[in-house]
């Protein structure tokens, strides 16, 4: 190891000070979770390749194992690193149906691997939280709502800029579809995904020749595909539109019940609206659909998203039905930390250096770092026994804010090194300030 | 997804219940370090195979990473899953340097994984915790004992059988064989490291056949490595041996200094010795190294181990030499969680099970739930409006100790169902016990 190591494209990591943001968050994120019962797991890193290379388009982007020694790709384990939670969620669920309760309430935070073109937002190794409710054989529709609820709760406890949850609903979509008499309703929920790429009257077009609707009824396509509202009068809009069908009934239904839930209560930075337009172009959901976008990172498309399901995963015998919510860390965090919106207050888990005065009387240093430990203090002995200015230069580089002297007269001084105060203090009952006993996450508000 | 799945030799995955224990395991460890100012940092899971394979015999157990698209093993993207912590933190130094502040005091909770065959305690995929500190050109002597400290004080806050701390010093080692006059000193390690699986006359025939000792310098060698004590008596027992060399007396002094540090305040379930036999294969190790063992498991050989290396990396110019221990959190839980030593007590975070009357009364139960998790209750409301007695076997079947009905008359109960008691309570005020808030980890004390 003689060479400093280049970085791995797709490979971020993150300083001391930025970890301690990550953890934060992702702290957060886990007692959020734990508040409403979702227990959590996790699964091993590996699926083997024919459980990962179902979903069709996903196929290239999968890392495959290989033994080092191995000669040839026919000695491959057969295994591949899992490229999203929720295949290894759905194996664990028929591995260990046997030994679970359903309906089953999990949360999962844990690195998935793709190997795509690194690009902002998007990395060959990142992080998500996801959180899912599963039934056997079934599962009542309030679950969509409680765990899109939850979801809420957790982000908007989060110091994070602004944050949107879009929702609809596949049935509202497909109902929509067949009462306006489109054949390919796929086809055209597959079209109208696009309209965050292409200008409208392209989509329609596409509409026309692709999905087979013709010039007025991919009109109306567009027209439910605008409403975009924070609260339940969007059903009064489709409803306008003089589309009649049951499965549209039930999709507004469901809809006006998700946003009507999600929506309710006091929020610091969360809003909820119905946004017809969100389609998911995944094929496995049923009914709720959502997306969540961040204020000023519209570049980064959703920071997360999910839906219902209704099999997530069937061993032939019993299905289970799903629904759940994925946030993406990585592609949220990184972007921020780099722009310097999110920061850490130090990199360091220390709120006191205790001074050494000299080797001598280390041990005297050690035994007030012990007293102060006691009572949930983060503490470290400086390192070396240098001049106190350079001892607090030590303590100021790393963000420590309090420095703690032993005076040759047994007693004791603290100094808050941000104000300069220095006073007297007793190792068996000083406590810092609460704010500075751990490092906290710096959110820059955004204008 | 249509056959249920077969579990992955070596590949263990934890039930829910068990997750928790893992997951309070970690927790405690973390606040452990971090009452020290160890910072935590996670890494890449990958490295090149290049800075991989420089260790010599771990080449065959690297699986590599290869992309599902590449037609033969030419395609592979030269990046390798890490085998252990040390390697990546090793790069992660010397890559961020510039970022870093020396002495840099990290910790690292991940998996690592290796391609070996499976059995108790040796999983393909596994956890570690390594807590380091490391400097720059020097690091002096005391971070030895600092580091071990930190691991002892952190091991002996878990919930473990008793723990043992074995501790040696390779400059004692090493000044002993050369104050003997042993030509291959390094031999002479590689072959006493071996008491441990041969008996003590075939170690001391290969010192002489391998290590090109005369017969009486084996049966000094075999005399140092039966000493074994709780404390300090070490130093008069190997100066009664009779051999004299500064570097062995450099190594008394050091490992003197490390059990007493570590030796020194009321522990629980973790003891300290001096035990002369330890010697830890790995070259890089040049003064303190330790290995952990844990009573009723001394088959699993050891559950952790470390020590000091003067160089745990460099890139030519700067040499950063580093201090650390390794505990196994999946060699060590994975068997206790097995054999019923450990467990946790319920599967799901939740203390309180709110009751849902009927469906059109959902929202008042969900209020419910919310004005207890204001207070930090993790609670989950019941999935169905089952008879009550149903409900009850919900949250007995998860191990919910609380079930809350909410009477037609507006007042509420509260019932333990573990004894049965069913009192009056005020959603706004009701709190359950400490004990019963999240989930308990439990240690059947061995006999």
């Amino acid at each position: 190891m003689t060479a400093k190591p280049t970085p791995l494209s797709g490979f971020p990591e993150l300083l001391p000070a930025q970890r301690a943001v990550e953890r934060d968050v992702i702290g957060s994120l886990s007692r959020s979770f734990e508040l409403h019962g979702f227990a959590n797991i996790e699964t091993r890193v590996v699926e083997p390749l024919d459980r990962l290379a179902k979903g069709g388009e996903v196929d290239k982007e999968i890392y495959v194992l290989r033994r080092l020694q191995a000669e040839d790709t026919a000695d491959d384990t057969g295994l591949g690193l899992h490229f999203d939670l929720t295949v290894p969620f759905a194996r664990y669920v028929l591995e260990h149906a046997g030994h679970l309760e359903f309906p089953f309430r999990r949360y999962q935070v844990q690195p998935a691997w793709r190997g795509e073109r690194p690009q902002e937002g998007r990395y060959r190794q990142f992080t998500q939280a996801d959180v899912d409710i599963v039934g056997k054989d079934e599962l009542p529709f309030h679950h969509d709502i409680e765990v899109m609820r939850v979801m809420v709760e957790a982000l908007d406890a989060l110091p994070l800029p602004p944050l949107s949850f879009q929702f609809n609903n596949r049935k509202l979509i497909q109902g929509f579809y067949r009462g306006l008499g489109l054949a390919d309703v796929t086809a055209a929920i597959r079209t109208i995904d696009k309209l965050d790429k292409l200008p409208a009257e392209q989509v329609a077009a596409l509409l026309v020749s692709d999905a087979g609707a013709t010039p007025e009824q991919a009109q109306r396509c567009l027209e439910l595909a605008t409403i975009r509202v924070p609260d339940t009068s969007f059903v009064e809009r489709v409803r306008a539109l003089g589309v009649e069908d049951p499965l549209l009934e039930e999709g507004l239904a469901e809809l006006a019940a998700v946003v009507a839930g999600c929506g309710a209560g006091e929020r610091r930075r969360v809003t909820v609206e119905a946004n017809l337009r969100i389609a998911r172009g995944l094929d496995y959901y049923t009914g709720t659909v959502v997306e969540i976008f961040m204020e000023g990172y519209e570049r980064l498309k959703s920071v997360g998203g999910g839906g219902r399901y209704d099999a997530l995963a069937t061993d032939g015998r019993t299905t289970y039905p799903g629904v759940g919510v994925s946030f993406g860390v990585s592609r949220t965090l990184i972007p921020l930390l780099a722009d310097g919106v999110l920061a850490g207050s130090r990199a360091v888990p220390s709120a006191v250096l205790v001074a050494v005065t000299d080797e001598d009387t280390r041990a005297e240093s050690e035994a007030v770092a012990a007293q102060l430990r006691a009572r949930g203090v983060n503490t470290e002995v400086s390192a070396s026994a240098q001049k106190f200015g350079k001892q607090i230069r030590y303590a100021d580089r790393r963000g420590i804010p309090f420095v703690w002297f032993r005076q040759d007269d047994g007693s004791h001084e603290v100094k808050d090194i941000r104000t300069g105060d220095q006073v007297t203090a007793d190792p068996a009952t000083w406590t810092p300030p609460t704010d500075d006993l751990r490092p906290q996450v710096l959110l820059k508000e955004q204008q």
